[in-house]
C-alpha cells in the first residue's frame, strides 16, 4: 500500500438495519493489518467480548460501540411491552459496563443509553416496546453522529497549532479507529494534513498490543500521511535526533485537573518530550472528561493478562511463568500537558480551573 | 521454571577439541527461550553469520567468539608454514570484522589476535603453522578466561553499591549470555542474590528483537532471582510506582568522556531514571571503552532492517511496506550516569579524569 493509491473509507463502527432485526458491525481490529474483517453483532455478549477483546477500542468508539449493544441488549426479551424493554435494557448496560473498567466513555454512553429510557417513560409507559426501541436506537445514532462532529471540530482546533514540516509522535491508536469518524490525536494530523502542513508522523508501535504498528500506521498509510514506525523505546532516540516537534496522544480518562488517563507508555512519552522541550498534547472529546474525579490518582488502572507480553503474536518470546507486570494505562500529570485539544477549543495551560471554564457546569 | 529448582549451567561461547580441529560451540540465542541449541562453529562465514544474526550477542561474548572465530579462519588455507596462516588469519580478522559495527569488543579482540600472530612473528617464522595456530588459539583462551574473571569482578565492585530488597531495572541483556560467563549488569545482580540481598529486578522486554524476555528473564529465572517482565513502554510507570531503585545496564562502547552507547531504549531509561531521582549505573569492562574517541558523537550508531519491527514475532504486525526507523543503539550521555561499574572499579563521577584514572594510558 503506498500514499499514492486510492484512499479507502471505512467504518469503524456501524448500525446495519432497523432496530429490532439489525445489527452493529465492527471492523475486528484485532486481525488488522493483514486482514481486514468486518463482524456483525446480534447479541449484547459479542458486543462485550468485541470490547473485552479490543476488535473495537479507542475511548469514543466503544462508547459508540456500547450505544449499539443497548439496542441490541434492549430487545433480547421481546418487544411486547415497554417495560420489558427497560428491564432488558438494563440488564444489557449492568453487563456491558463490566467490559472493561478504565474508559469513562463507556460508562457515559450507558448512562445516556439508560437515562433515554428513563425520560422516555411517560410517553411509552402503555406499553409499546418498538416505539422505546426506536428511541433508543435513535440516541445511539445520536452519540455516533456526535462523535463524527466532535472528530472534526477537535481536527480543526488542533491543526492550528501544527507548524508546516513538522514531526509528530504519537502514541497507541487515537483515529478513525478509535472512532467513529477520523479520530482525535490523528484527527489533528489528518486536518493539517489536508491544509497541505506536510506533517511526518512518528507511530510508537504501543506495546503489547502494538496498536501504533497495526492500527495508526495503517490508517495514515491508508490516507497518505507520511509515517514511520519506531519501537516505543526509540522515542526518545528520536527525539534528541530533532525529528520531532510535537507529541500529541488521545485520552481514556481525564480528571478534573487535568491529569490523563492513557494508554501504558503515554506518562513516559510525557516525561521525554519535556526533558527534550518539545511540547506534549492530549486531543480528546468533552465526554472524556470526569471531572467527578479531583485527579489522576482516583482513575483505576487496568491491569491486564500476563499473557498479552509473553506470547504477544502468536508465538512464545518469554520464559514459561514469569512474573509480568502488565498495566494497561498510566496517568500522565497534568503539568506535562502543554495542552488539552478538546472539540470545544484547546485547553491550555491544563489546570481545573481552565478545564472548568471550557467543560463546563 | 522456578526460582527452586536446580540451577543448569550453561556454556555461552566454548571453544570444542583442539587448535586442528576443533570448533567454537555457541548457543544459538535467537532460539531461546523456548529451544535451547547449540551450534558448532567449523569456518570463519558460520562465525561471522552467528555475529550477525544475534545468535551470539553483547559486546564481551562478541569478543571471544571473534577471538575463537579467528582461530578457525587462521586454519583455513591449511598449516603448512606460518605465513598461510598469517595470511589466513588477516583475511579472517578483516571479514569477521564485518560482521557488526557498533561492538568495540570486536575489534578489541580482532587486533589482540592480529598483534599475537605479528608479535610470535620471530619464534615461528621459519614455517611452523600448526606452532602458530597453538599460540592463536591460547591468546583466544585468554580472552575468555580474562573475560570469566572480568565478570565476577564487576559482580564483587557493583554488589556493594546494591542495598537489600532494592528494585533493579535493567535493559536489554548484560548477563551470562552476553559474556563467557557471569554478565557484567546481571553480573551486579547474581552477586547482590549471592549474598542474599533480596533483590527484584524489572525487566525491559527490549523490542525489536526481545532480548530482556527471551535471555535476561530466561537467565534470572534459571539462576532463582526474582524477575518481573514488563513491555518498555512501563519503565517509566513502574519507576513512578516506587517499585525501582536503581538502574543497571551493560554497555557497547564508552567513550573517553562517558557516553555510553548501548542497546536502543537505553538512552530513554537514564531520561526517566533522572526524571524519577533513580540512580542509573552502567556495568561493563574496561575492553569496553574507546578512550580514541572524545565523546558520543562519533560513536557510528547501526541501522538495522525494517524487518525486525514489523515482522517481530513471527507474525506480520505492521502495514506493508510502512517506513520504519531501527537503530540497533542508542547513546546516553555521562552526565546521566551515576557510576560506571568496571572490573578494575566503580567510576564516579563519570568523566574525562575519572576515567583516564581507572582505566589508564
Amino acid at each position: 500500500m503506498s500514499g499514492t493509491e486510492e484512499i479507502e473509507a471505512f467504518q469503524t463502527v456501524a448500525w446495519v438495519g432497523d432496530a429490532a432485526r439489525g445489527s452493529l458491525r465492527l471492523i475486528d481490529q484485532t486481525r488488522l493489518p493483514t486482514e481486514f474483517l468486518e463482524i456483525d453483532c446480534h447479541d449484547a455478549p459479542t458486543v462485550w467480548e468485541a470490547i473485552k477483546l479490543l476488535r473495537v477500542r479507542g475511548a469514543p468508539a466503544i462508547g459508540v460501540a456500547a450505544g449499539y449493544g443497548a439496542v441490541i441488549g434492549a430487545r433480547s426479551q421481546g418487544l411486547a411491552d415497554a417495560a420489558t424493554v427497560r428491564r432488558a435494557l438494563g440488564e444489557a448496560t449492568a453487563y456491558l459496563r463490566t467490559s472493561r473498567p478504565t474508559a469513562v466513555n463507556l460508562f457515559w454512553a450507558l448512562d445516556r443509553m439508560d437515562a433515554t429510557a428513563a425520560a422516555a417513560g411517560a410517553g411509552v409507559s402503555s406499553g409499546n416496546g418498538s416505539a422505546l426501541l426506536d428511541r433508543l436506537l435513535t440516541e445511539a445514532h445520536a452519540i455516533a453522529d456526535e462523535d463524527r462532529a466532535m472528530c472534526r471540530a477537535i481536527g480543526r482546533h488542533g491543526a492550528e497549532l501544527v507548524v508546516p514540516g513538522e514531526g509528530i509522535l504519537t502514541h497507541c491508536n487515537a483515529g478513525g479507529l478509535a472512532t467513529s469518524d477520523y479520530g482525535t490525536a490523528l484527527a489533528v494530523i489528518f486536518s493539517a494534513h489536508e491544509q497541505g502542513k506536510h506533517v511526518r508522523v512518528y507511530a510508537d508501535e504501543t506495546r503489547p498490543l502494538l496498536q501504533g504498528a497495526r492500527l495508526t500506521a495503517w490508517e495514515l498509510q491508508r490516507r497518505g500521511v507520511p509515517v514511520t514506525l519506531i519501537c516505543d523505546n526509540m522515542a526518545a532516540q528520536v527525539m534528541k535526533e530533532g525529528k520531532v516537534q510535537k507529541v500529541v496522544v488521545g485520552a481514556d480518562r481525564i480528571a478534573a485537573n487535568g491529569d490523563t488517563a492513557n494508554k501504558i507508555g503515554t506518562y513516559g512519552v510525557a516525561v521525554l518530550a519535556r526533558a527534550h522541550g518539545i511540547p506534549f498534547y492530549v486531543a480528546a472529546p468533552s465526554s472524556t472528561f470526569d471531572l467527578a474525579i479531583p485527579d489522576g490518582a482516583a482513575i483505576p488502572i487496568e491491569q491486564r493478562e500476563s499473557h498479552e507480553v509473553t506470547h504477544g503474536f502468536g508465538r512464545q518470546t518469554a520464559p514459561s511463568g514469569v512474573d509480568v507486570y502488565n498495566p494497561a494505562f498510566d496517568v500522565t500529570p497534568a503539568e506535562l500537558i502543554a495542552g488539552i485539544i478538546t472539540e470545544k477549543g484547546v485547553i491550555r495551560p491544563v489546570n481545573h480551573e481552565t478545564i472548568r471554564e471550557v467543560i463546563g457546569n
